[in-house]
């Protein structure tokens, strides 16, 4: 590798995705590895720090098949030490950035007011800079974009919750705490299911991939019928994407489970509307490789729900860097660290 | 008067309000007349000019009874001619500050892209500038706080409906279309009740002075028991004063419905600090008049609904100037387009 790089980490439940990413944003190495996260912080630490080890030495990735390097798209050279000038790490909040300290998160148990940020950095030596895992993937979009006009974006990562993340101005929107933009926690339904942050009726209960997945379960399990209640009794996993594939291929119940969670999204991209006006919300996470199937309903739901006072309304459309948003996002805030 | 002024206007749905303001936000005096919105927007236009020309003349206040000028609280100098440098407008939403437009108007009829900022500036000669009328309200309580500190902050005014404006590091926060800020037509019951706005389940047909009132008259047509029952057989209006009164003397319905407002304005507290994040939410508008009554039950239920992953939360407090923060605000506003 012959041009300098930073290193970006998206920090989530599962796993611990990283990528080598140049100053215009391009990938030149993607390496991953299981969070295990029930071990607690110190252990995922650890992990963390290895995989950024395997990195900066050049080693081959664990993701490759057969032990070889991978080399599918033609930008990873895993045999030359990377130059690596910075780390950005993207984190599940709420934390905060400025101090570096995930204050707690709902999906990593034992996480308390860990300074991740600082205990990276002196097992590295490297500069760190910390963010919010959806924040760092709104900024990744943000980067990314075509429309160099487009300022101000709301991204919504639909997945096993819903993380997000606001730029205004070109620059990530905190809010006094630091925890701005905690969209997937917006109450939709007052009263309604519990959240594991601990209010009721959280959008995130109704409108994330997790959600459709438990609520067609729940309903198959009622005895309702459904050409996935097959996997359900035989115990496997349901995915929103075996929802939207079995929606699609005419399933009423799945029909019925998707489209409600799609007008839960129409509901968030109003509120997104009146509360900051952006110039774009976009969808991204698990459930946005739908496609279409995802986005039309939640543009027809929300042109129905939203008020009649005036016309020029936030363009809601696709995010375009899937699984790659986090990482990419994470080492340009990096890169913007050291221009400051 | 011996020192210049602006002059702030507040056009509302019933009265327009006016004040001459110097520059550290002290009122030096104040004037009003009925709006007659239903006689449409170029008499409204006309009525809006007579109210600043009588102030530009040193005529007596209409407000004043008997005749004679009104001093009661000593600043008020009607004889002397004032030295107005600006005007400043806070009117009713959607509207485009930076070209002065108001693009309709849910309690102003036949409101459609009127260019009340430019129509009002040709008839008086002096330089004009508008804002939302809850935007003008919030920089007015911002530039009133003594906490200097108080960087961010959401009013929300509880009147008829409710309004909102959002200052962010001192700043009004307009968005990308100019209409951010519109926390009163946040949607929080998807399918609920029916909004001017066109939208259903808005959170001012929950929460607003005047939801209250439609709600305990419905309640007492349907035949439920309170107090305020001869009040609604009469054919008197009931509003949302009466309400708090008679909940606090132990009518059981209007604690009821008192209640359930301040539990739809928790709701919407904990969504405005997940979405911006402020420092501080401040309660104005009519309902504020019942002080503690009010923000009492709004922090409970805010605190017990509210998620538990972090403690820094929004301060809620009641706005501090009442009736004048819309045009005091306006009337800074003005002051301040004459600094750039």
């Amino acid at each position: 590798m012959d041009k300098s790089c930073a290193l970006g980490i998206d920090l989530g439940a599962t796993d611990i995705k990283a990528a080598l990413v140049d100053r215009t944003g391009k990938i030149l190495r993607r390496d991953a590895q299981p969070t295990r996260a029930e071990l607690g912080p110190d252990a995922v630490i650890d992990r963390i720090v290895e995989l950024i080890d395997r990195l900066r030495t050049g080693a081959p990735s664990l993701q490759s098949k057969g032990g070889g390097p991978k080399r599918a798209n033609g930008s990873e050279h895993p045999t030359h030490k990377p130059d690596i000038v910075a780390v950005g790490i993207g984190a599940p909040g709420p934390l905060s950035p400025s101090r570096g300290i995930v204050f707690k998160a709902a999906n990593l148990p034992k996480w308390r007011n860990v300074a991740l940020r600082d205990r990276i950095a002196e097992r590295i030596g490297l500069p760190v800079v910390m963010e919010n895992d959806a924040n760092a993937a709104a900024y990744g979009e943000y980067r990314h974009a075509n429309d160099k006009s487009l300022q101000d974006l709301v991204l919504l990562t639909l997945g096993s919750g819903i993380g997000a993340g606001t730029i205004l101005g070109g620059r990530i929107f905190h809010g006094h705490f630091e925890n701005a933009s905690e969209w997937g926690h917006m109450i939709v339904e007052p009263n309604g299911r519990p959240c594991t942050c601990g209010q009721l009726g959280c959008l995130e209960r109704y409108a994330s991939a997790g959600a459709i997945a438990r609520t067609i379960v729940a309903q198959i399990e009622r005895g309702q019928s459904s050409s996935l209640a097959g996997c359900v009794r035989a115990g496997e996993a349901v995915t929103s994407v075996d929802v939207a594939a079995a929606a699609q291929a005419g399933d009423a119940l799945a029909q019925t489970v998707w489209d409600e969670a799609c007008r839960y999204l129409a509901v968030a991209c109003i509120n997104i509307q009146h509360a900051v006006n952006p110039q774009s919300i976009l969808l991204g996470g698990g459930m946005s490789a739908a496609g279409d199937f995802l986005l039309n309903p939640v543009r027809r739901h929300t042109e129905a729900m939203r008020w009649k006072l005036h016309d020029d309304h936030p363009d809601i459309a696709l995010a375009q860097l899937g699984n790659d948003a986090g990482t990419i996002g994470a080492a340009l805030l990096a890169w913007d660290s050291l221009d400051t």
